[in-house]
Formats: structure tokens, C-alpha cells, sequence
């Protein structure tokens, strides 16, 4: 008699990379991991790891309290929603390791066995699998291309065991933006409902076309708010994030139990780098959106497609471009295995939903600018945009 | 209608500080913070996070694979379970944010709602609401004091839902080692039902009596070895450990999901900084192991109590000194509040296990050793021991 996995947890599909992984590893080629959201960057001065101070501030070898340095909350608490919402009570917010451990302990502290959440596609690619790792199932309600009709499809998908609903806005992949409409409907469906919001919020600071409305604004007593200093301040290796709660009796206490439980709370230098950032990081900041806004403005230009509102992600239509021989899995791995060999890695569109089997996403700040451009360059042949 | 919190995070206790956090916050005093396992050293040179270098090795603000640097899964594989144990394969090593992040998805990975998990008590305090924040049930058995009949008692806690047997060797908090007898003993019970074994060895470097004996030796095929730079390395801020799986279909995949999904893995730096630690550490860990050997035996004779054989706790039976008058939480909360007004802050030995109302656990470590002696020295004066 051997002992068992999880079934929930064998349901969770494994790296959408494995299918690729024996190509790379024989690679022979330099090849520009387009496939992640990562930064070319170095964080803002002075935030960087190895030029903090250990004499000023807390030890960064030693514990903090598991659900952040009062310090950050108070600084996290004092421009929450900024600059649309007003500012809050340093006790809603939870810092964690990442939005990546802001959304795992929400699901942790909000779906019983079998509760439901509606997942608007495409998403972070990550998030069903958070969901189904805390028992939870997501449902997927598409938006690309279909904003018009969103509410009323939201609205349809909700059943009796629905608890949630996740919306990534601004988006990955697609970098799109939620109207202040169609938010201020989300949560009235949700009201209607009875449903936790969880707004994954950390491209926010990454916005090309002005400050993202904030679904907070229409539902304040619903809305968990993730973000992270990852895309913002280009600190993804520190692993910081945060959630703001909303005033919920009980929610406060059940974050810092599950995230405490979970990781005991985010790294000490991480959050003091976090903070020097929030207080020195401005002009890095809109610097850094003014460069990864020209890097996805020539990406998109290049490949035809427009350009993204917000985030660090092109999401692309390929299917002109797959082999009509194969079924859509197979033209797409072989699509992806083409542009391997054309020396760069995109991630396969269905990560981000079922329904975008033909597209593939690209992230076009996880290498320079010069790097990008020529990646791309080569996409668009592959595309038949030469 | 208002959305709700998971029953199995509401039954999970919160903070054992909670009913001194008012006196905590208005103390006119200096506490020695003797309550949580940290230290007072630095990390070895070289190996402190602002001394990294940015331009060796990968960028500190970017992503690693979630599952762990390659170097770094290399480097603790070869020292799995040394020096006892052979050296195993580096895809059976999962890097994590600390020990917590290792055992959260292990217990994500392995546990069913309602599967239960016999402990080990006393115990490190957050197992018990990590286990019930997966949807699991711990079912503690006594240990303190009660060696002889151990394997017996674990055998009849065994039950048609019991999936796994968590044990923490060095103890936190008592600092005893289970004999490999005893571990051969609830080797066999874990065969013979089918059970994982979760094997929190954390202070396994921190033995004062020689290298402790390991269950993995006696169930290679059943024990999931977890460590940490956290203690061995004074590197708990850093948030890095890992888990040393057995060869059993599955479980490997099932780890990198759940560690994945909860915190996308450790910290760039902090698993840098590990491996530098690795390489270099070596006479940093013998010093630091006599400094805090040093420090315990101090306090274990202040105290008139054995001596730790490994670890950075003592775990206080102060019956003695509680109010006859109160019930046995009210007398230990008038105990802990006496320490508090004589300058240190404990823990209540209840969060080790239900049976340990009338303790105290004491981190000798979290402090410098002359501030761990004065507060010893008080403590013993309210212990009647002056």
C-alpha cells in the first residue's frame, strides 16, 4: 500500500513548457525567453538587494510579523486605490509573498471544497490551478473581443456554488483594460450574488492610456485588490506583494491565518526594498512605463497588431499561421517548436484560457528592447507578416 | 447576502499573542523577545544579502525556475541526509519560501479534506493550522516524556483517514531528538498503513550531541526530509528551504503545483545567498552551534533543567509557579504577563500541543547572550528558582 497524491492537485494540468522542455534543453542557439513576465530592468536605485543597508531598517536576515512590516502597510495602506480611491487603514492590508501568495491565501481563506470562482479569460496563467489547488473550480467566462455583452455572461455563469470572481485588469495577456462600466456591472453582479471580487491589480502601475478604473470604487465591500512590487518596480525575484481587504468581519483574520500558514509572510528585504521603492521609485517608474510602452508599441506594430493599453504582454492570433494538417494542440506545439528554432520562447495561448488554442502570449519587457525587436522581427516572418 | 470565510480557516486559532497584544503595544519597557525562534547573529560573511553581487550569478530582481535554482537543488541533493544518507537525484529536491512554504504544499499535495495527520506533540506551532488550512485534521500524540511506548501510541492513533505522520527532529520546542529505535519503530507503523512521513528537520545542523538520526535512513520510500536555511544559517528573513522527496510516483509533480500555486517559489536572493552558505558556511555553523549550545546550557542551568541536545528552545513546565486560583489558561496568561512586566516575552506552551498548558517555550538564540541571561536570570526568579 503506497500513499496518495491529492486528486485535485493531479487534476491541475503541469508546466505548459513540458512539452518543449527536451527542445530547449538541447538548444545549441541563444533564444529570448519572451515566454515570461519578467523585466530587463534593474530596480529603482537604492532598492535594489544588495544596496541596502543592513545597520538601517530590521535585519534582513530576521523575522518580520507574518503579515508585513507596519511600516509598508502603513505605506501600501496610505495610497491604496490612489489616485481614484482614498486611503485606508493600515490593518487591510496583508503583504505576501508575491500576488502569487496574496491569491493563493484568499482562495485558501474564502472557497470551501467544490465553491466555484468565475475566471474572465484570458487570465494569468496561473490562477486555475491556485483555485483548484485550494478545492476550488474555476469557470471560465471569455472576454477578448466580447467586452460588449460581458456583464449578462458573468451574470449567466453564476451557480449555486459560485464565491467569487477573478478579473485581471489591466490584463495579462491581452492588456486590456475593464471600462469603468463594465466593472461598476461585475460588481453589481456580485452584490446581487453575494460574491468576493479579486481584483489582480499588479499591472496597474503599468498603464499607457492613464490610471485603470478600479473595480474597488463600485464594490468596496467586496473587493479583495492583489498587487505586487513585481511589474511595477521590476523586483519579480524579491517576492513581494499585497492584498488590500476590504472591510469584511472576519476576512483580516483569515488572510494573515492562511498566508501566515502558508509561507509565514513575505522576505524582510523584500519589504524594505518594497517600501524605498514606493518612496523613491517614482521617476524610475514612469520611466520604466515610458520604455516598456515603446517596446510593446513596436512589437505590435511590427506584428499588425494594436498596441497594448497597459502590462507587458502582446496576446496573438497565430491561427493563419498553423499548419490546417494538425489538430489545433499539435499546430500549435509546432507552431511554438518553429519559433524556438527562430531563437525565441512564447508561452501557448491556452495557458491563459480554453478558448485560445490559437493564440500564443509575448511578453516583450523580459529581455531589451533591441533583443525584443529582433525576436519579433522573426516572429513576424513565422507569421507570415515578413 | 454577504460572501463568507472557509470554515476550516475559522476554526483555526489565531495569534497565541493576541490576548497580550495590548499590554505588548503599551509597554514602557524593553522586552527580550524570547517568544519567537530567530537569531541574534548576522549570516556568515559573504552570505548576507546587501553583500551579493548583481553582476555574479543570476539577476537578484528576476524569476528563477518556481521549483529552485538548478545549482541549488544540485548542491543540497548531494547533501540529502548527510552524513548518513547517500546522495540522491536533484529533481527530488523542491526549493520553497522556508520550511513553511516546504510542509504548506506538501500538505496541499498529499491531503484530501478530512485526511488526518498524526503529530508528533510537542510540535512547531504552526503545523497544526497548516494542516487544517489544506483541509486535513491533526490528531496529536504526546511525546515529552513519554519515548518508551511512543511507537505504540502512534500506531493506535493510526485510523481509516490517516494519511501521514508529521514529526519534528530536534524538537522545536523541547530540543530532544527521537532515537533511530523510535524512528525505525514509526517507520514501520507508516509502512504498514500506507503513510507519508513529513520530516521537519530544521535543526537538524543545530544538534549539540551529534548528527541526529534521520527517519529517511529507516523509510526512504515514505519520508518527505524538509530543511531550511532559516536556523542553520541565520537566514529565516530570507524565507528558503526545501523538501527532499522520496522516489514515489507523482509526488514530485504534485510539489512543484502546489509550491507553485501558493508562492511561485523562493526568493532569488535567498536561494543565491543559500548556496553561498552551502559552500562557505561550514565554520560559520560549527561557531554559531557552539554559541547557541553555549546559550542553552546557560539557561538550562539558570533554570535548573536538562540541558537542549539540539535546538534553539527550552520548553518550561512553570506549574509551579501558576495561581493556584486561576484555570490553568487564565494562570498561564498571569504567568506570561509577569514575564512580559519583567521583560521578556514568551510563548504559551499550548501552542506546542494541547496537553502543554501548564509551559513555556524560551528561544535562547533570538537574542544576544547576555540579554538572553539577564531575562533568564528574571525568569528564574519567577519560577521560584532565585
Amino acid at each position: 500500500m503506497a500513499p496518495q497524491i491529492a486528486q485535485r492537485i493531479n487534476d491541475i494540468g503541469g508546466s505548459v513548457f513540458s512539452r518543449l522542455a527536451g527542445r530547449i534543453a538541447g538548444l545549441r542557439h541563444p533564444v529570448a525567453p519572451l515566454h515570461v513576465g519578467d523585466t530587463y530592468l534593474r530596480p529603482p536605485a537604492g532598492c535594489a538587494l544588495h544596496e541596502l543597508d543592513p545597520e538601517d531598517g530590521p535585519p534582513l536576515n530576521r523575522y518580520l510579523a507574518p503579515q508585513g512590516a507596519v511600516e509598508l502597510r502603513a505605506a501600501l495602506a496610505a495610497r491604496a486605490g490612489a489616485p481614484s480611491l482614498p486611503p485606508i487603514d493600515p490593518d487591510r492590508v496583508v503583504v505576501t509573498p508575491g500576488a502569487t501568495g496574496a491569491l493563493s491565501a484568499i482562495a485558501a481563506a474564502t472557497l470551501e471544497p467544490g465553491d466555484e470562482v468565475i475566471v474572465l479569460a484570458p487570465y494569468w496563467p496561473l490562477i486555475v490551478g491556485l483555485i483548484r489547488a485550494q478545492g476550488g473550480r474555476p469557470v471560465e467566462v471569455p472576454v477578448l473581443g466580447l467586452e460588449a455583452a460581458l456583464v449578462e455572461r458573468v451574470a449567466a455563469a453564476v451557480g449555486p456554488r459560485t464565491v467569487a470572481i477573478y478579473l485581471n485588469s489591466p490584463n495579462n495577456p491581452s492588456g486590456a483594460i475593464l471600462s469603468a462600466e463594465t466593472l461598476a456591472g461585475i460588481a453589481e453582479v456580485a452584490r446581487r450574488h453575494g460574491l468576493w471580487i479579486w481584483a489582480d491589480e499588479v499591472y496597474a502601475e503599468l498603464s499607457y492610456v492613464g490610471p485603470p478604473p478600479r473595480v474597488a470604487a463600485a464594490a468596496p465591500e467586496l473587493t479583495i485588490s492583489v498587487g505586487s512590487f513585481s511589474k511595477a518596480y521590476g523586483m519579480a525575484g524579491h517576492r513581494c506583494g499585497w492584498a488590500v481587504l476590504p472591510e469584511a468581519p472576519g476576512l483580516r483574520d483569515a488572510l494573515w491565518k492562511t498566508s501566515t500558514h502558508q509561507s509565514y509572510g513575505a522576505p524582510t528585504a523584500a519589504q524594505v526594498a518594497g517600501l524605498r521603492a514606493l518612496e523613491r521609485g517614482g521617476a524610475w517608474l514612469d520611466a520604466a512605463r515610458i520604455a516598456y510602452a515603446d517596446a510593446g508599441r513596436a512589437a505590435a506594430v511590427r506584428l499588425g497588431v494594436p498596441s497594448p493599453a497597459a502590462g507587458t504582454f502582446l496576446f496573438l492570433d497565430v491561427g493563419e499561421a498553423l499548419r490546417p494538417d494538425l489538430s489545433e494542440d499539435d499546430a500549435l506545439h509546432d507552431f511554438l517548436v518553429r519559433c524556438l528554432d527562430a531563437g525565441l520562447l512564447l508561452a501557448p495561448g491556452r495557458s491563459c484560457g480554453a478558448d485560445y488554442g490559437r493564440y500564443v502570449r509575448l511578453c516583450f519587457t523580459s529581455a531589451p528592447p533591441a533583443v525584443v525587436a529582433a525576436a519579433v522581427d522573426r516572429l513576424a516572418g513565422l507569421m507570415g507578416r515578413g
